[in-house]
């Protein structure tokens, strides 16, 4: 059974002085009309965007995702999202799902409608898909080239590389190209031969008995599960690492993940068409860790 | 005083037979809430569009507009739009613009709402902003790097960079960035050297007596605009060409244009701090050309 919720966030600019008391929060149906068609987020995707995962009810991580949704309203020229006022809204939110399953809340932050004074903001809470499958049998991916050196987000940030913005269809599309080519997955490789992300998941790979992700070095996200999975190894006393991964490097690791907010980890299992090991014991608690509440 | 007309199509899917009799199409309020917050054009930017000039209630053009969105649908994996349906809707907008101004109708056909079983489709019809001063004094513009190299759109189709998506967070991020440097908009190069086309326009460039505009090879839009203007000149006996552009040829033009479908043709006065002759003689002549009713 699917279930959802919607809940749209006024004022949704920050100078707005009402956010200084979390304005108003008006739930919708999240199925019928809301939004018009003058909406910037519908004619451009302009906008950005967080998904947050929900354990049980608790919303995952939520400092990283908003400290990511403030990043990424700087580099799009958006207002500065309230963190209070957005947390509001996510804890209304989560008190609309279920206390014993997965879901998902996303946020949304709009340019607005064309020629309108202020964004649009809103947030909705949907059932989580059952991921048990990726994240046991594991996941295949092929490596898919983002079309840009390694140096170009730093030197054009224009492009937006660093940014969470709702101008997804080069992900969407990436991950169907994966999957008409066999896989269930895509990792992103810059023209010049490094590894950056999968489309919706950042990379870890375990090198040498240490775990190692891609820099984000500004072409890239920060992901807020591979942070929290870093504390965790770290915590283990594992080495972790962010370094500027060669393509080559894939072929030293002996296990590698993809972790994201609502599918959590899942081991891979082939890249490429070359088989990886996958670490059952490893993956498990990782999958234990990132399923226990975690703020 | 702003005007705006809204119609929902249906069925969007070009393979519900009920297309082949034009569907339904049904008015809405433009500034009411008509989109549900499921929908993948406001969540992903998933979904691709074209902006038509009219003129005097006449629109321009539309058989090339209707073939670059079948063309943009092929490229994101959408089902191919059914031409006659989008013709009658477009007939249908045409009659809501007034018969003595300028006016844009957009069409946008979204991958539908999440998890749901069809694309949606819409079309919307506004007044046009008055291009009168860039159409006569010119606008300055700056060169920004696309982030690519030219050979990248052939062998990365899952870039989409030939198709007209909804995800133009990038194309507006770039245009805000020639803002900040004070031009009035932006011309964009890839990263090895090459010229492209504008965010939202096509570039013509007058080099030893000839028209020359980069060739649409697979990373830029072919303009429609450019296509009636370059037709006009053949028939006035000039000389055009699809070229390979290296950033030098910019230096080399005596003079230069941005073409759009509701802008139509704005001549460049400064590029990069260089001044442009203005040839206001050819360009009241491409303009008067524009400005007729075009099939």
């Amino acid at each position: 059974m699917t279930w959802r919720f919607a809940l749209v966030i006024e004022p949704a600019a920050s100078d707005d002085s009402r956010t200084d008391f979390g304005g108003t929060f008006t739930e919708i149906d999240p199925s019928a009309p809301a939004l018009s068609v003058g909406e910037l987020s519908t004619q451009r995707g302009d906008g950005i965007f967080e998904s947050i995962g929900v354990i049980d009810g608790h919303a995952q991580e939520v400092d990283a995702h908003l400290d990511r949704l403030a990043h990424s309203a700087s580099i799009c020229d958006l207002p500065a999202p309230s963190a209070r006022q957005w947390r509001q809204a996510i804890d209304i939110a989560a008190t609309h799902c279920p206390a014993d399953a997965e879901a998902v809340i996303k946020l949304i932050l709009s340019r607005g409608v064309e020629h309108g004074p202020t964004p649009t903001a809103w947030v909705t809470a949907a059932e989580a898909a059952d991921n048990t499958r990726a994240r046991t049998e594991g996941i295949t991916v092929v490596t898919l080239d983002r079309g840009y050196g390694i140096d170009v987000p730093a030197r054009a940030p224009w492009l937006l590389l660093g940014a969470k913005t709702l101008s997804y269809a080069v992900n969407m599309a990436s991950i169907r190209e994966a999957k008409r080519r066999g896989a269930d997955d895509a990792v992103y490789v810059t023209s010049d031969g490094f590894v950056l992300e999968a489309p919706t998941a950042s990379l870890i790979l375990r090198v040498d008995g240490r775990f190692v992700t891609p820099a984000p070095n500004g072409g890239i996200l920060h992901g807020t599960t591979q942070l929290s999975l870093f504390e965790h190894l770290e915590a283990l006393g594992e080495e972790t690492s962010y370094e500027t991964v060669p393509v080559s490097m894939l072929g030293e690791a002996d296990a590698a993940w993809l972790v994201s907010s609502v599918r959590l980890a899942a081991p891979i299992r082939r890249i490429d068409g070359r088989d990886l090991a996958l670490d059952a014991e490893a993956t498990a608690s990782f999958n234990r860790h990132l399923l226990s509440p975690r703020d």
